[in-house]
């Protein structure tokens, strides 16, 4: 049997690194490649009681029925509610879209807005992710520059900006960078994309994984009408129930709407009914947030000590003031994913950034995640990989 | 804020009808237009049950937690030993990709093979579900000819067959029609789509719902090569899970486990735990089918005795031998549409046909679902019904 795949079928590529990676999953080995929350930070009798919560009341007809592509009503509402109150701006429950995970409104918004050629415009690096959805699209990325304090908006040109269909950011500790953007360049990102009519779209799967709990203003605030923003329930709740959402104007909310039906009619009514259950009891995340920030905060200061402790003097790392990731560089002339099957070898993993460039021009980073492994294991795995690191620049 | 669309989300319409359906939501009306199981089938202590079991053990982090794409091994496993039973051939776990609901799949199906213009044969009518998936990615129809028997695999042009991308078939109790494709017409479809390389795409989810448990040999088990088979949970466990499976090939499934990662990661792990926990127990579907299968060749038959006590001559239906759909042809001058909205102001509502049919060609037929429909409101319903298409007939 011969498969005619489409175009945009044949151009997606089986990740060399996610076939790396598929080998290393045996338990001896110390893995920082894994975007995966810490399971610590599961509220496992809370889903529990809130399923028993659901079962006991006639709201599990619901909960097992068809349901509204939109989502479940009640959960709708109490996100707008939740971020009228977080972000000091008034959301209503019709600018709201509950999606199959963040990664379903990165498939929808490359559904409505790309055409083939279309431009789109990408940090630099950015999630490898949201590169794997508008690739089915067949976008051309243009790069926006970038320092240490993240992207830096007036490096956009203004003609760019009104021809390019959106701009993919996501401003709190980027994956994969950790970097965290500036108010200043928040607000003249806002000015910038206003001006030019650009869509922002805006994904903020890590904006409460601050440490010190000191949220910046999000992008939607500052440019409430060309702003697609993106949250998710995966970092603060469980990535297993696979729920995010979608924040913005009516009329884009209602072209998702459409593509969302034609793609998977509706996201699960049980897992929405379901958080909907935990969020909206007894202010549940303000008191479940902060540990996790405490847990996560712990391990990426036990990371940094390390890196400290045995990296050399050539390598150079962010100390993040929030989520999960830390971005090493290594001396130009290394290349991370060689490094990855010599780390292989002795038992360690990372994910090499090279993939996470659009033109995949830079091959000397990596991205560490810490937030799933335990201390004695992320002293142990630096460790090593400085010491491979070290051969390599004595070589 | 002007929203540059892409031309494939401008091409999405809002569906008139959906709109329609919409104000009728009122307790009052008796709605043959859903597609949606009855509730009574859903087994609720059983979810709990499986609920528990899954929270009660180490798999609750597995629950909870990323997955993988392909979707939840014992699943997995669980249905290629399900099908290989069931159909007498051999299934491999690696065979079988979970989706988010069988719509998902039409979508990575759509997205797999579909280039602009590429034809795409369907019946006539078809799933609507099925349309807006596929449109999306821009075919053009080609509409198979067929009568009360179902599709005609003879009127097929060898041509066509070899230059279109996928025939969509619904073979079992299809929707709209309540139609099965008799054994010899599946035996000739298998040989005409081998012969030309052609892809059957086989939709299965009312297959279960045979109200005399008669199964006719699956079209995978007849052409297995060439043919993608779609199962659902949603019709014998319940919708709100949204979990289907697609059987194909391993290098076709391993092409829709890429589109799948970039469209939603994976189907939330939670609902494939607690469907995998009750169908492995105690042969749960052997028990749970039959009841299924009962209490919709009840109502059926209550809805073909009272069409058949109140509708005038001109009116023609088929007997269905399963499924959840009578399908109904009026007097060729009715327009379905325009007796729906008359329906409406008398608290009725069903589905016109006119939109499943790819050209749009015929608009006197409707569908009618009693399943969800208590029987005394059936015969009501149906003698209203009846009362308005005699009006318009004597007029």
């Amino acid at each position: 049997m011969l498969w005619k795949f489409s175009q945009r079928a044949q151009a997606q590529k089986s990740s060399v690194i996610r076939e790396i990676l598929k080998v290393t999953e045996q338990d001896d080995v110390i893995s920082f490649a894994g975007g995966l929350p810490s399971p610590d930070t599961f509220p496992i009798a809370e889903i529990q009681s809130a399923v028993n919560t659901v079962f006991a009341s006639n709201d599990v007809y619901g909960a097992l029925q068809y349901g509204p592509t939109e989502g479940y009503a009640p959960l709708r509402q109490w996100i707008a509610d939740y971020l009228s109150h977080r972000d000091q701006v008034a959301v209503s429950a019709d600018e709201i879209l509950i999606v199959t995970g963040s990664q379903q409104a990165l498939d929808l918004i490359g559904k409505a807005l790309i055409d083939e050629h279309d431009k789109v415009l990408v940090e630099s690096p950015t999630f490898l992710g949201a590169l794997q959805s508008f690739n089915q699209y067949n976008p051309e990325y243009i790069a926006v520059e970038s320092d240490q304090e993240g992207l830096i908006p007036e490096s956009i040109d203004d003609e760019l900006a009104k021809s390019a269909k959106f701009f993919y950011t996501i401003p709190n500790f980027q994956n994969p960078t950790g970097r965290r953007l500036s108010v200043s360049r928040r607000q003249a990102l806002a000015v910038k994309t206003k001006l030019n009519d650009l869509v922002l779209v805006e994904d903020d799967p890590y904006g409460e994984l601050d440490y010190r709990g000191q949220r910046l203003p999000a992008l939607y605030t500052l440019a409430r009408e060309n702003t697609v923003y993106l949250g998710s329930f995966s970092k603060i709740l469980a990535p297993g129930l696979r729920l995010g959402y979608v924040v913005a104007n009516k009329l884009f909310i209602s072209k998702l709407v459409q593509l969302k039906q034609a793609s998977d009619l509706h996201t699960p009514s049980l897992t929405q009914y379901i958080a909907y259950q935990i969020v909206s009891k007894n202010n549940f995340l303000s008191q479940h947030i902060p540990k996790i920030r405490q847990l996560y905060s712990t391990r990426c200061q036990y990371m940094l000590h390390s890196l400290a402790q045995y990296m050399p003097k050539e390598v150079h790392w962010n100390e993040p003031e929030g989520g999960m990731f830390i971005w090493v560089e290594l001396p130009q002339n290394m290349n991370a994913t060689e490094l990855l099957r010599e780390a292989i070898s002795r038992k360690i993993v990372f994910v090499p950034g090279e993939t996470m460039f659009a033109q995949r021009d830079k091959t000397n980073c990596l991205r560490l995640a810490f937030v799933t492994v335990p201390e004695e294991k992320i002293d142990r795995g630096i460790k090593i990989l400085a010491e491979i690191i070290n051969q390599h620049i004595k070589k």
